[in-house]
C-alpha cells in the first residue's frame, strides 16, 4: 500500500517526507495549495478538521499532525532503514524531550520568522517588524541552549541521529537560506556543525529536489 | 528508586503526576515557586535550561517537557496500571495525533485564558481583554471539532482512555473551575460528558487533594 501524503510543499509536511525517505517507505503526494486556501475546503476538512497540512492516508488509516506521523512511521518500521527513536526506553525519552523542545521552544519563533519575512507577500500578511525582532531574540536564546547541548552530544537526543534532529530541518532551512538570519546558526560552532551534518543527509537533498517550495 | 518531580503545583507538572498515579509509580515532589522566580535560578537551570517545570529525576536519569515524561513512563510501565498508549501501533498513532492536537491547537488558548484571567495578579501581568476574547473564540472553534470527534468515539484517540485525554485535564480544570469559562465545556454534550468522565478519575482527585494550586 503506497502512503498518500497531502501538502508536500509545506515545511511541516517535509518532516513526514524525511521519515518516509529515511525508512525507504513508498509514497505518493497530493498537492494542497495553501496560498489558494485549499486546506480550508470541505473535502480537505473531512481529512483534517483543523485545516492544516500534513495528513497521510495509508490504506484506510488516516493520520495528521506532522510529529505524530513521524513517530508512527518511525515505530512501525523500527527495524527498517535508519533507527530514529533510540535503542532504549531512556534514549526514546530523550528523543521525546527534544521533539517537545522543538515543538514548544523552537518552532513558534522560527515559524514567525518564516511567515513575516518569507511568506507575508504570498499570504497577504503585513510583516510586523516587532514580531520579527522578538522572534529572532527568542530564537537566539533557544539556540544558545542548543549550543551547550550540542557541545556535549553529537545530536540533540544523544550520539545518534533521531526524529528530534529531523524535526528541525525544514524550518532551519528557511532560517539559513531564505530569511537572512543564517548568522543565528553560523555564529555557533556546535549548532552550525550539527546543521551541516543533518542538512547534508541524502533524505533532505531528495526532499528539496522533489518538493522545494515555490518561493 | 523514587521518582523526584519538580514543581507539582503547576498545571503542566500535573500531567506527569497523573501518569505516575495511574501507573502506581512511587514519587516525591520538590516545590518550585514560580511566583518567586525559582524556575529561573541557576540550580534549577542546571536541571532544565529553558527554565520551566516540570522536570523529573529518576536515579541519574533527568527528563523534562511534560508530554515527553508522560510518554516515557507510559511506555516504561506499559504493562503496569492503566494502559495509556493504546494496544496497537495504529492506536498509538491516534494517541500521538491527539496529544499533538492538545499541544498545538488546544493548549495555547487555554494557557492564555488561565494566565490572563487567573494568574495575572500573581505574576504581575496586566490582563489583556483582547487576548482573552481571541483565545476564547479560538478555543470555542477547537472544541467544536472535539465535540464532533467525541460523538464518534468515547475518548479522543478511540474507545480507550489515553495520554491524549489525560494531557487536557489540568487546563480544562482551570477553564471549568477558575476562569468563568465553563460554558465552553458545558454547552457541548459530548465534550461535557467526556470531561465528567476524565475529571472524575481517582488519579485527578488525588492530584487535586495533594497539589491544588494556591489560587
Amino acid at each position: 500500500m503506497v502512503v498518500k501524503v497531502y501538502g508536500p510543499l509545506c515545511a511541516s509536511t517535509k518532516r513526514v517526507l524525511l521519515v518516509l525517505i529515511e525508512k525507504g517507505i513508498e509514497f505518493e503526494t497530493v498537492n494542497v495549495d495553501v496560498s489558494k486556501g485549499e486546506h480550508r475546503q470541505p473535502e480537505f476538512l473531512k481529512l483534517q478538521p483543523f485545516g492544516v497540512v500534513p495528513v497521510i492516508q495509508d490504506g484506510d488509516y488516516t493520520l495528521y499532525e506532522s510529529r505524530a506521523i513521524m513517530r508512527y512511521y518511525a515505530e512501525k518500521y523500527n527495524s527498517q532503514g535508519v533507527d530514529l527513536l533510540g535503542k532504549t526506553i531512556e534514549e526514546r525519552g530523550m528523543v521525546e524531550q527534544w521533539l517537545e523542545v522543538e515543538a514548544q521552544n523552537f518552532h513558534s519563533h522560527a515559524y514567525n520568522l518564516a511567515i513575516h519575512i518569507l511568506f507575508a507577500p504570498i499570504f497577504g500578511i503585513t510583516p510586523d517588524p516587532k514580531v520579527i525582532e522578538e522572534s529572532e531574540a527568542k530564537l537566539d536564546r533557544v539556540l544558545t541552549i542548543y549550543e551547550e547541548r550540542l557541545s556535549q552530544s553529537k545530536y540533540l537526543a544523544g550520539d545518534f541521529f533521531s526524529l528530534a534532529d529531523m524535526s528541525h530541518i525544514p524550518f532551519i532551512d528557511y532560517i539559513v537560506n531564505n530569511t537572512g538570519k543564517k548568522h543565528l546558526i553560523n555564529k555557533r560552532k556546535h549548532v552550525s556543525g550539527w546543521w551541516d551534518d543533518i542538512s547534508n543527509r541524502a533524505s533532505w537533498k531528495k526532499v528539496l529536489e522533489l518538493y522545494r517550495a515555490p518561493i
